[in-house]
């Protein structure tokens, strides 16, 4: 199956722009990044900044034409099983996301030796996280920057409430107030706290294997399985 | 089993019943709505909207009644096996809870492709974290529109209020300070936890699988097994 | 294995012990319940609660006791495979959390059908969350109840803290700040999480399985094995 | 591969270093916590604590070149497979977190029985939290306490913060209010989630591992498949 798909130009495609694309989607987050944090500095960074961001984006449009072309498919059922890619098209911001197809083409390309399992689900996850964690702290403080009773007024605000979003533990000291921030706060929260419930699960799961292939090298004394708890 | 059940009276009765029902209860949800957030409007509305509601409650007992005739069974055994559709029929706000059955009818009779596990799982938890949680803002609001020292005072409020108490986020910028909006909050943060611990439990076992899927594609160099951390 | 223990006198001992335990502690927990929520009451009630709390813990002693004699062991040796018991001993308000073993000897009395793995979890660690969580407030309560600049003031404030701690919501509207109200709280922190944890988790886990049996009854059409992510 | 690997003379110091480098860290740590919490004392000791964190120091960066050196690997090459080793040298307050090294040699030493293994993990990963808690409550303290606008301003303050970000329950009543103060709290946050993920959810597998025990004891009556739910 693997084979034919490397055959079809579609995938051809899918493998030589994925590298191109994730360098786009990364001009596409410094871009708007200069975009929110130079507010006070000449108009013209600013302004060069949001015409950076419409050139990524029109990459990003293209690509996606080139892809529905080549599939062959319908609109529909192209967007069925391509739902993500449609998703990060009207929100570059969450092009991170697509790390993993990017992981897998490098790896294809390179042949490199293969990291354990839960080692890249943890850099992957973890990886994404930071990304939509910036882009999250990025948009929320510039809706949030200027409202009147905000309590995230410095960009070093918004990556901590970030922090303490993601994580859930949610002091309370800094929240959005304006209705914007909110419903970006409520998209961060939902898609981060799945990237990171991954990191934390493979790092648990990790443990646990470490610990299971302790008992599988030693037999245990008294006979019991291994696992078995003793009370 | 499943032919045998599609020939009892009882299994075709549900079969048919379900989808009915099911829009029965967003009526009663979009009722609920009306009745909550038209406070402010003429008083007809909301006599419409209570009428509607008991209209609707009483098809869901019709329907409870119904079922436990063709069951043939007692009050107390139907209950043991059924607890979830009394549940439901005390509280019909909880009613979006039995989607899952929805589901599986309406797959029987369009015989459609089957989604992928991880997906229709987060999509059933997901769809029914909304629901709920919109039940669940109706609810408090209610309680706490009026209430002296309430930080719940718009219906804006009370959705931040559900997305930061599902997520356990809880920043406590508005909580319910009266007793009924704190039942009530109890009881969201039990139900809504297990549908959203769903949701990011099966993206986090999406990701391991993708990346499971790529161990088997390719075999390590090294002759380690995969999935074997080398620290 | 199970005969075995069934004859030795210890295990014997542990069967007929467990459910009048069982009672001993429920009857620990309301004598509790009354000294500390009795506090504007006549004095002897306090006083008969105490007397009453004072010999529900030598019954609990006695039968440590005679369960260390009957294993025959040394009492560092019984400590290791029973150290449950002994910290149930030193804190009898975490007795509920052996509802486990009771549950154990009252199917092997009744020879009841067996619920569902996961109903069973469900409403064993859910139970325990309730007796804990009702144990922690009180201990709380009793605590911050009289502090100066104490926000948990009444019984309901308590039980309001005690759901947001176990869901790890945590608005922070109410929180202990004595140093004793703050160890119980730490200690209910880990202990209820993880019991909630297990609710959650097998709700989750539940849901998964009702899905996945789905996928066994019906092969998919299009050749994809079951479970397989489209994109 | 275990017996080859007792062969090489890395494997032969990494097991005989093992133990004293662990107590070098206790001692770094008690170093560490004397000179962060006896600011109010003499100032000799403060440097002599600091004294000693520099000679613990020194001895990790002895192993650590000592280790690469026996390894006969490039420095890249052993980053990239210990990279654990790297930061717990940069940042030894983390070495607590090697700890899962020292059980296995001990074990290895001793030859004790295995305890099962949901106690091990909850045993390593629940002390891992409370080395790392105590060293993240003793860094955050050194930064707020003199902090303007602080409101940890007692190490008690700083311990009882420490739980409930570990938690997740994140009340808010007291935060950091410092960059510095911020940053470690992040990474407390990442690293205490997963050990602490770790221990519930070993709980909970614990949980379910016994009921799961007591189905495969007694089959069900009416013939359903264990762990089937009945609605």
């Amino acid at each position: 199956m693997d084979v034919d798909e490397a055959e079809t130009p579609l995938a051809r495609w899918e493998q030589r722009a994925e590298l191109p694309l994730f360098w786009a989607s990364l001009v596409f987050l410094a871009a708007y990044s200069v975009r929110i944090l130079a507010h006070e500095v000449d108009r013209i960074w600013r302004e060069l900044a949001f015409a950076t961001m419409l050139l990524m984006w029109l990459i990003f449009a293209a690509d996606f034409v080139v892809r529905l072309r080549l599939s062959g498919q319908r609109l529909h059922r192209f967007l069925r099983t391509h739902w993500l890619d449609a998703v990060v098209l009207l929100l570059p911001l969450l092009r991170p996301l697509r790390l993993v197809k990017l992981y897998t083409t490098l790896q294809r390309r390179r042949d490199q030796a293969v990291l354990s399992l839960y080692v890249r689900v943890i850099v992957y996850a973890g990886l994404g996280a930071v990304l939509l964690g910036w882009a999250g702290a990025l948009a929320v403080y510039h809706q949030e920057r200027t409202a009147p009773g905000a309590t995230i007024v410095t960009f070093g605000d918004a990556i901590w409430w970030v922090c303490e979003t993601l994580t859930t533990v949610g002091y309370g000291d800094v929240t959005p107030v304006t209705t914007w921030g909110r419903i970006i706060a409520v998209g961060l929260m939902i898609c981060g706290l799945a990237l990171l419930g991954a990191v934390t699960g493979s790092f648990s799961s990790w443990l646990i294997q470490v610990f299971t292939r302790e008992d599988e090298k030693r037999p245990p004394e008294d006979g019991r399985p291994p696992g078995a708890p003793s009370s």
